[in-house]
């Protein structure tokens, strides 16, 4: 059992019971719960919904950042919900499926399976009408895609931060770069594993392949690494890379990469790119940021010019991908700010 | 016996005999051999030199498609020098050393040694009084900086392209990430493998790490291997990724990858980069790809800076930092012309 995932450290968090859940691989998730959290309180209408969808390796504990009275996400007038990725630890995942899926033998899930989950938490167990925002940054950027694409009449506002709506050849590259660094420990035995802890080399090899992407080569070359609080690249390496991953579970991890990797969402539509995105009803703010390897601009702007009523409105930051936790003050401010103009259009 | 380092695949290459060379890291190289090409006739001054560096993972051969008659290294004029790195393979190196030095007992050698090296060529072998230009591609540029700053009284002009004079902390962890990549197969063992090809996943690893940093994410977003004449990215990674590492020797590759990644002029010279590079008086072209991931323009624009005589010519081509290999006719084109223009001056 893996500590790391519990109410200790990323609650408080809510269970929704799924049952026995089909997935779209043609397996069925055995008493399938999906775990959030929620702020605020929805309306009469139940349409003051905002959902916040999760990135890769986080929970719904990493969103909550944006998430107060005075910033664009306030719970004062939204009801917030951040769901957890099935997969992620927290919702039914590797760690702590059912015996019989457990750990290797967890089967492989899509970013559509997380919205079909969602959507069922918000319909059957909040009757929602309509949501103002789904917004989400990288995986999180996916599910916001794919909430535009499978629900138009519902979606009326979006704004995926640094991530595709179709996985790039070359972000799938990096997406097999980290999985087999992760493998390459003799640990990792194919999944089977008695204990994260016991595959700690191969957690701290997906560790550095995120310190060669998750940043800017500006960052670097401006040290920037000091203003972090950190002496050297050693120590922001050891104390912030490395620390991320050392606790997670493998199965964990590599549950969330094979629904990356496989991020479409013409699977759903059965069209092109062009068709499906020329689709979106939703008032879509296209946002990347300026200096990230893994999501460059380009490959965002492409997309975003298929989106019918959309801007592009990158995030002038040098921190690269991980400008999204919020580390410099000022990246978070025009986040918070881009979120309010969009919930303001 | 690694065969792949042969007079068969590489050749003609010449050898000259250090002896027992003193290497700056306070070792001895016993019977130490610098191999190297060469075209065209050395002129009654002795001053028509060029001499071409060579990259990591390289040898003379994958630089000789830039000598030619009608081209901007034209033997018919120069005396073109081509050494290969000490601890290439060709040169002394883990795979044909003393067997008391030999694999994993290989000492671990700098840039400056491939300079001090190839000036004791230069001048013992040859007399040289003057070199009208050296350069270099990425591990080549470093040769070729080292060169402007231990012999600003012998270089007239130099080209680093894409590299750099000091590697940046970004470049260093793409070092490491790579070295870790291959050091991750278990027949590694520290180096005491017996023959090469037991480490075939631990290179297969290493090629994937290239393939995410070596092309440009545009070139993957506008599927460019199709213009190479692969169908796919699999191809592209089977054919050309591991097809190139995989002949490779293990300690070969890290030999000359601890030398990148300690690349620093200022060991030399004792002072700060800016005085050190303040004191180059070669005419330079800095030549960073558009593109590349690995050798960021900005990277290498800010050497460039403190240049006294030199100018930024950036290389405009989508396939990032392998645009060197002359795969696109262009790119080879705007390199031919930009050395023929640097000639000229």
């Amino acid at each position: 059992m893996n500590e790391f995932y519990s109410q200790e450290n990323h609650g408080p968090y809510l269970e929704y019971d799924l049952g026995d859940f089909d997935t779209e691989n043609g397996d069925v998730i055995k008493h399938c719960k999906l775990t959030y959290a929620t702020f605020g309180t929805l309306n009469a209408e139940k349409n003051n919904v905002i959902v916040l969808t999760v990135m890769f390796s986080g929970t719904n504990k990493a969103m909550e950042k944006y998430v107060g009275e005075n910033l664009a996400l306030d719970p004062k007038k939204y009801f917030i919900v951040i769901p957890n990725q099935l997969g992620n630890g927290l919702s039914t995942s590797p760690n702590n499926a059912d015996a019989s899926q457990r750990g290797a033998n967890f089967p492989a899930l899509t970013i559509g399976d997380d919205v079909r989950a969602q959507y069922r938490l918000l319909t059957e167990e909040f009757g929602i009408t309509g949501i103002e925002l789904v917004v989400g940054w990288s995986m999180g950027a996916q599910q916001t895609y794919e909430w535009c694409v499978r629900h138009p009449e519902l979606v009326k506002r979006a704004a995926p931060i640094a991530g595709t709506a179709i996985v790039t050849p070359h972000n799938a590259l990096f997406v097999d770069l980290y999985s087999e660094a992760l493998r390459s420990d003799t640990a990792w035995d194919n999944g089977n594993y008695t204990d994260s802890a016991q595959v700690s080399e191969g957690l701290k090899r997906l560790g550095h392949v995120f310190a060669l992407m998750g940043l800017s080569t500006e960052f670097y070359r401006l040290r920037m690494w000091e203003k972090l609080g950190f002496n050297s690249v050693e120590e922001l390496m050891a104390g912030f890379w490395e620390a991320w991953f050392a606790p997670m579970d493998p199965n964990v991890l590599l549950s969330m990469a094979g629904k990356w990797k496989a991020g479409d969402v013409t699977q759903h539509t059965g069209t092109n790119l062009e068709t499906t995105l020329g689709n979106i009803r939703a008032k879509v703010f296209v946002m990347p940021f300026e200096e990230d390897m893994m999501f460059p601009v380009k490959d965002c702007e492409v997309e975003q010019q298929l989106i019918p009523n959309s801007e592009l409105r990158p995030i002038p930051t040098l921190l690269g991908h991980f400008g999204m936790l919020g580390l410099f003050e000022e990246d978070f401010d025009f986040i918070n700010d881009t979120l309010g103009d969009l919930l303001k259009s």
